[in-house]
């Protein structure tokens, strides 16, 4: 015993704290967490990792791969460099060191200097040049490189190596003295706005550099910096290296070493910045990723007119067009093209250009090699260096939701880019734009430069819409009867308004996020929507919308964005897209699209790839036409509620709920089912076969009643009975949390006759089509269920109405009982709860509002403030939390599965068609995603990147264990397709 | 592989359903589910199982433990006969067999009849008698024995083996042949109703039993049963055979053996009779239990003067006094002393009756066996037969509150009782009546049969109350600072009732359920509540409550029975209880009480036993220091926002809400924190040390506002403004679902500075009470987290407050800083959130009503139902849903640890008061329960009980694996106290 004692105290100094000023170490980890713990066992293990990748020709140390140790433009260089591409020599630094600057600190890790100085001997070697030297100086770039590109969020340093000595050497070896002391007037700026910090005093105050020059120029009485001749900038160098002493206290260094160590800093430092976090945040790229810095021997597009610097696409990213795309300068520098200084020419006219040579048949080859070697279009940089083509970086080219899908079909087609990569590279989000009515372009510029934007609201319905500002439903029916275009403004919306938004162009609230009412009936009918423009002031009463001190009255006109959220006065003239025209109002032919088959042949390669199911959430036959169009397989959700307030079907309802004995309610029960049966048999009509999901009344009954007084007298003149009574029952059946109050299969239970009013409208009318000959395929969903009694309890009553009446009407077709997962105690109990229900359909709309105990209606208080402090990682309820919600999804998918294990999994939420949602269906195995139709297109693609990417994660698990010990888990099962 | 194809399908067969009509097979095993699975592997062993279990003097085959198999009633019949007392014969069929029944859809188990016929042999064998014989027949009895007893709920038989032929043996024996046909005629009869089941026809006929009996006494010119003679009853059982046939089609069975399985039948069948389902649901047990059948042969207790029969208890069950007590009737059976028709004598009278000799000093010392051996007080049956003393059956007995505190004092000291029965038999619950002030019980009696019970509520806050009706808190303060006596009558109460509540004798409300804000700030303040008395209307503009067309006037004289939720018209005088005169008025000393001196003693038992603390949810130093007169070790729950109601503090806190600038914010936050230190100050002083955890500020800010245009002029008029803004911010803060709204942490996160404020007034007050020289131990809680990036932005605010404060003020104390859980994804992420919390306390009100997605406001509307249903086990907002809910506690308990093993757990919530939730939270490992003041004594008690079952548990599980391998696992660790 003496002996464990002995030996623990012994290894307490071991494990004492760093001390604080020396660097630490580092090794290859994926967080900086991880880097941390892995240091020690790597010291153990007395490996050092490996901090610099080398590339230049026959020497290159990394690969195209190498992404999130690189950083894109790093493992992009060693590609192109490895392919023989002319890619001046260089290397890379590891993203794994700026996270472990990260995580002690700010210190550099202690094995980067050896390294460094290794790597730059190594590149003094292959250049001929050395750093400092008189006459042949090494001059680098030094720019940033994160995993994926973060174009302009970092910072970047030309010309490293120059000083008051090499500066000399330039100037011998390009004959061009302005030249070189022009580089080294630039590098002097660049490192003491960037590296030391000189900054602005104060916002008034001018860019202190621009201001030093300006100034000399003024001395000079010159207007142009090109002006400025060698002298003058000889002077300037001199009065910059003073603002820098006497705005840091510290001399601009000579030593390029010290710059090398400085400006790689000065990267690191500006992975943290605000612009990249705010980028970061929009772009969910974790801060984790950190950023690799690449080190480059400088070539010069500014040493004359033979030489010259560009930016290029191998294809035009806006069209799609098979042509090279691009703009170059002559006799520039790269920062030139971004500076915006001077215009640039179309990249075609090199091929007028003699003085840079072959250089641009050389570009024509290297735009060939590069789609061959990198399969998808590339955007990159290049400098012509005295007639010769360096290529300084690549990148898949971004590009519009156009291009993307006219780029894999073309690409595909030659054979250049894989049906996989077209998938996983795809940005499922941006097929919106395909469906997107516009504004049309020179009226929407001349509207922002007027200054008729009003205010901004949420983006929560992609589209443009136009027309007469109207404040009620009733006045948008009414005009919208008379042939005008309104565009519906109100405080909020809710289920009565619903005739009102169909009417409308576009909708417009003061009130609600991205997944209100407003927002989520607009998306499910494709409608244009802006919700939440909280600086409206909108009085119904008035007739007037108030915003800043200016008035919007009933009639005006007004302009609403919804891909932007911008409300704008005045009219401005919209298009519908062509996918709509073709696919929906079938007003135009699929071969007239100059979209519609490239968007087709992308929509075939997901249908392929895709191992999830694609169900719609439709509530009547023309919204299950449109789905069908857009790939739906079948519907995942009809709300039987949504039926509700079509006509006068509301008086029915609002009946039953008032009904004073069971012969009133039986007879409005009856009024009831016959509309549900007739849309029921439309919808099955409509489905050939294909299955729907109908889920069981599912809102509080005090959704459906009307709460003025007004309307109240109304509806008692209406139905003959004293507006006490409904004064009363709104009163008797008001909830403080209606959300979580009498709603679901709570009211089923309580009130089975609605239960069995529902399953006799389903089942009558199933049977009515099937006798018809045309398949049907019901599944009745029971909502809200926590409690396996509960779906046994419903489930018994819909059993018995189907066999009765297939039993009655001599038919017999396959349905299906089940139940949606929508709280956590139906999650973690779906063990129970499988013994009852044949299929679960996750919503997680209400189970992120019960998991996270937060009203989506009511969260907008803190959404932003959580967004901003990175408590959520993004908007839980327009991305699932895969962590909390996600959990509960999958305990119960695995719970659901150990009962029954062929119990059919879906989902039918708003989060169906979010592509990062989406890809965690697939990893939980669900058989199908459900979503609005017109989020179809985004959803299909997405379930097509999601199982490529899928079977990728698959391939590398199974490789990687293999190389340790043979693979003793089975990959998990592809799941089986069935929507 | 042919070959596991072929076995495989060689197994099918085997796998075939069981042919319908066969008995079924039966094995040891506790629910009907289990049965059926191990019936297989019994057969495959080959081994039956016992299906009867004997007992007669050295023949005894069960045992006092074998309740769960035997039944109590058979259990205890194998004891007393196994300690020597008087038990007549007989066997005991087990609960399997009853289970069985159940399982295989009511059919006896095909082993059951071998061993029926053998236990029958037996019995014959050692009585000397036997079924059928003409000369000495076997006569039994057949009952019905529940694991608990249920009194009176199922089906009994007499006499049985009687028949046309036995009878005449009965008449030689006796020598009574008026006697042996009273006997057969009783037979028939409850052979007939309960067995054959001859019904009323209609609800308005009568039993046709007696029908047949008054018709004979009409005819034979008798008014008495007792008078018609051996012919009449001869004649009698003719006609009741014939009743028989002519109503079931059947004959009376003639053969006893059928008349016994006919009866072992009716009593499994009664086991789910309305009555018996009912009361299972009242008292939760669950129907796998199942009943036993014991059959016994019959002795007489109505054989003559020398004979009787009795019930009595060992000590008076209403006092608890050292007494035998009971009742008895000379010459009769059992039903009759149930029946009442006649008066039974008091059991001490037997002592003055010579009749039937000795049997009354058996008695004497049957009453110290019993207790010696059962180690409780019994409640017994007993029958005299011709001087001879027999005991039919003992239990346990039923106690008051009060009894059992005195029995549990004076049988621990007598060394008749342990420790550990006298709390694992208790029920802590019943601690309430302790405390209850109550009704003068004649006037109480009077006002019930006058029909002054004008509706009925829930039984919200156990107690009796009285007093003048009033509708506003401002009129039950002005009544009350005047010595009137209020019953505060409101639709619903918030916080702004508060005083209004604490001024009022009781709180009636017409909305709300057990767990709405009324019925809890009532039992936190030991409040006579009745709640949601839905029939109530209340107008409070015009001052009248009506209720089924009877009106209450202010100032009306109203009653309220909290504890059976009656409301009632007129005064009734009440009186307070002892425990509250001794330790909270410290009116009564101790030694004068005669309840406190019991109380305190089995307090203390409770106290040695537990392993759980003990914790008190209180608000002020008032409460604190009732809390610690009640036994709380500690302050688990101080809800700030309580602090904001007293006086005019509600104004600062309002000026909060609505300020305009930061400037008057901050003014109103300065205004607020000096209050709450004086109040936190207050309470650390009187918790001498003891840890007082305390909630950052949780509802929504909206809930401090005034909601009328009245209200809001007032305020507007008070603070300076425009009424206008305060209506704005009313608006502005209106949520959809407060429930989930901004609210708990997401204020604080969005207005640091409230946080801040509240951490000054907690430190300032805590480094003020330390340096006056009493020790002090803060907490403080964060509120409603479901996400680690909320824990630590709030913990990171209220540290350094703690630090800065503690580094001014010149003291050091230790302080926690932890989080509730309260939300399913704070449960789910535990692991996250203890990285930076140092205990969790869960809200498991808060964590129901999200885990359920039941709102506990709304849930009136299903909750009955869903109970009805058996859907809900219990009302979740009373005792913990264990499956569901109950999971998040585990996994969080679980998560928690793995990430910091010492973290501190406990629980806050309603459920921290409930017995069955607490003996849950012991076996989660918690480390304390926090709970009401007024529900200490049954939370001290059920948290003693709770510890003693465990322990039976732990003991029970150790034993059972170590007969079959080595115990592989280690017991659960002791939660260590710490509260």
């Amino acid at each position: 015993m003496p002996a464990v004692t002995a030996r623990r105290s012994s290894k307490k100094p071991a494990s004492k704290k760093r001390s604080s000023k020396k660097p630490v170490a580092v090794a290859r980890a994926g967080s900086a967490q991880k880097s941390t713990r892995a240091t020690a066992s790597g010291k153990a293990s007395g490996r050092t990792a490996q901090l610099t990748y080398f590339f230049a020709p026959g020497e290159t140390e990394g690969d195209g791969s190498m992404k999130s140790l690189l950083g894109g433009k790093g493992a992009n260089l060693a590609a192109m460099t490895s392919i023989g591409l002319p890619v001046p020599p260089g290397f890379t630094i590891t993203t794994d060191v700026c996270n472990a600057y990260y995580a002690s600190g700010s210190r550099m890790p202690r094995e980067l200097a050896p390294q460094l100085d290794a790597a730059v001997k190594r590149l003094e070697k292959i250049t001929g040049k050395k750093f400092g030297d008189r006459k042949a100086p090494l001059l680098v770039s030094v720019r940033s490189g994160a995993r994926d590109s973060m174009p302009g969020m970092m910072d970047t340093i030309l010309n490293l190596g120059l000083n008051d000595e090499t500066v000399g050497a330039l100037v011998t070896a390009t004959g061009n003295p302005r030249f070189a002391w022009d580089c080294y007037r630039r590098f002097v700026q660049m490192y003491g706005d960037v590296v030391m910090g000189v900054q602005k005093r104060h916002d008034i105050e001018h860019e202190p550099f621009d201001a030093v020059m300006d100034a000399l120029k003024h001395e000079r009485g010159v207007q142009e910096d090109t002006h400025l001749d060698t002298g003058a900038l000889q002077e300037l160098v001199g009065r910059f290296k003073a603002l820098i002493k006497e705005r840091t206290g510290s001399a601009f260094p000579q030593d390029p070493r010290k710059q090398l160590e400085g400006s790689i800093t000065a990267v690191f430092r500006s992975w943290m910045n605000d612009r990249a976090i705010v980028y970061r945040q929009k772009y969910r790229i974790p801060a984790e990723w950190g950023t690799a810095v690449n080190v480059q021997s400088m070539v010069f597009g500014n040493m004359g007119d033979d030489s010259g610097t560009g930016v290029a696409f191998t294809r035009d990213p806006a069209t799609g067009e098979n042509v090279l795309y691009g703009e170059y300068l002559v006799n520039a520098q790269g920062e030139d093209v971004v500076a915006g200084v001077r215009t640039p020419l179309p990249v075609a006219e090199m091929a007028h250009d003699p003085k840079i040579g072959g250089a641009y048949k050389q570009l024509l080859k290297v735009r060939k090699t590069l789609e061959k070697n990198f399969g998808d279009v590339q955007d990159f940089e290049f400098t012509i260096e005295r007639k010769k083509l360096y290529m300084l970086q690549t990148r898949n080219g971004k590009r519009t939701a156009l291009a993307y899908v006219r780029i894999a079909h073309d690409m595909v087609k030659e054979r250049l880019m894989t049906a996989d990569h077209a998938l996983a590279s795809s940005d499922p989000e941006a097929m919106n734009q395909l469906l997107q009515p516009v504004f049309e372009r020179g009226a929407y510029a001349a509207a922002q430069r007027d200054g008729r934007v009003l205010t901004k609201g949420l983006a929560a319905g992609p589209g443009a819409a136009s027309g007469e500002a109207v404040f009620s439903p009733a006045r948008a029916v009414e005009w919208a009867a008379k042939g005008r275009r309104v565009v519906l403004c109100r405080v909020e919306t809710s289920p009565e308004d619903l005739r009102g938004m169909i009417a409308a162009e576009g909708i417009l609230t003061a009130r609600g996020g991205v997944s209100s009412h407003a927002a989520l009936v607009a998306r499910q009918m494709g409608k244009v929507c802006v919700a939440g423009a909280g600086e409206l002031s909108i009085n119904y009463h008035a007739g007037t919308m108030t915003c800043n001190g200016r008035v919007v009255r009933e009639g005006d006109h007004l302009s609403i964005n919804g891909t932007t959220g911008e409300v704008i006065v005045g009219l401005i003239p919209t298009a519908d897209s062509e996918l709509k025209q073709v696919l929906i109002q079938r007003t135009m032919k699929p071969a007239d699209s100059a979209v519609y088959g490239y968007y087709a042949f992308v929509m075939g390669l997901a249908d392929k790839a895709r191992t999830l199911g694609l169900r719609t959430n439709a509530d009547g036959p023309e919204q299950t036409r449109n789905a069908i169009a857009f790939g739906a397989e079948g519907i995942g959700l009809t709300r039987t509620e949504h039926m509700f307030f079509e006509g006068n079907r509301i008086d029915a309802v609002r009946a039953m709920i008032l009904a004073g004995d069971d012969a009133a309610r039986a007879s409005a029960l009856a009024e009831i089912q016959v509309f549900m049966r007739s849309d029921f048999e439309a919808m099955f009509r409509v489905l050939e076969g294909r299955p729907a999901c109908i889920r069981l009344l599912d809102p509080p009954l005090h959704e459906f009643l009307p709460h003025t007084q007004a309307q109240q007298a109304d509806l008692a003149a209406k139905l003959g009975i004293h507006a006490d009574r409904i004064a009363e029952r709104v009163h008797a059946l008001h909830e403080a949390n209606p959300m979580l109050g009498f709603r679901g299969c709570r009211l089923g239970i309580v009130h089975p006759e609605i239960t069995i009013m529902q399953a006799r409208a389903i089942f009558e009318a199933a049977a009515a089509v099937k006798r018809s000959g045309t398949p049907v395929s019901p599944e009745v969903m029971v909502p809200l269920t926590g409690f396996a009694g509960e779906v046994k309890d419903q489930i018994a009553l819909v059993r018995r109405e189907a066999e009765t009446i297939m039993e009655r009407e001599g038919v017999r077709f396959k349905y299906l009982l089940g139940t949606m997962i929508e709280v956590p105690r139906g999650a973690l109990t779906a063990n129970e709860i499988a013994k009852e229900a044949e299929f679960f359909s996750f919503g997680t709309n209400d189970l992120t509002q019960t998991g996270l105990g937060i009203s989506r209606d009511d969260s907008n208080m803190f959404t932003a403030p959580y967004l901003e402090k990175g408590i959520f990682k993004a908007n839980p309820f327009e991305s699932i939390d895969q962590v909390g919600v996600g959990e509960l999804v999958r305990i119960a998918c695995e719970r659901g599965r150990a009962t029954r294990p062929d119990i059919k999994l879906g989902v039918c939420g708003e989060h169906g068609g979010d592509p990062a949602s989406i890809a965690f269906f697939q990893a939980c195995g669900l058989h199908y995603v459900s979503c609005s139709p017109f989020r179809l297109p985004v959803a299909r693609l997405a379930a097509g990147k999601a199982a490529v990417l899928a079977k990728r994660a698959a391939a590398a698990s199974t490789k990687k264990p293999a190389s340790k010990k043979p693979a003793s888990k089975k990959p998990a099962p592809k799941a089986k397709r069935k929507p």
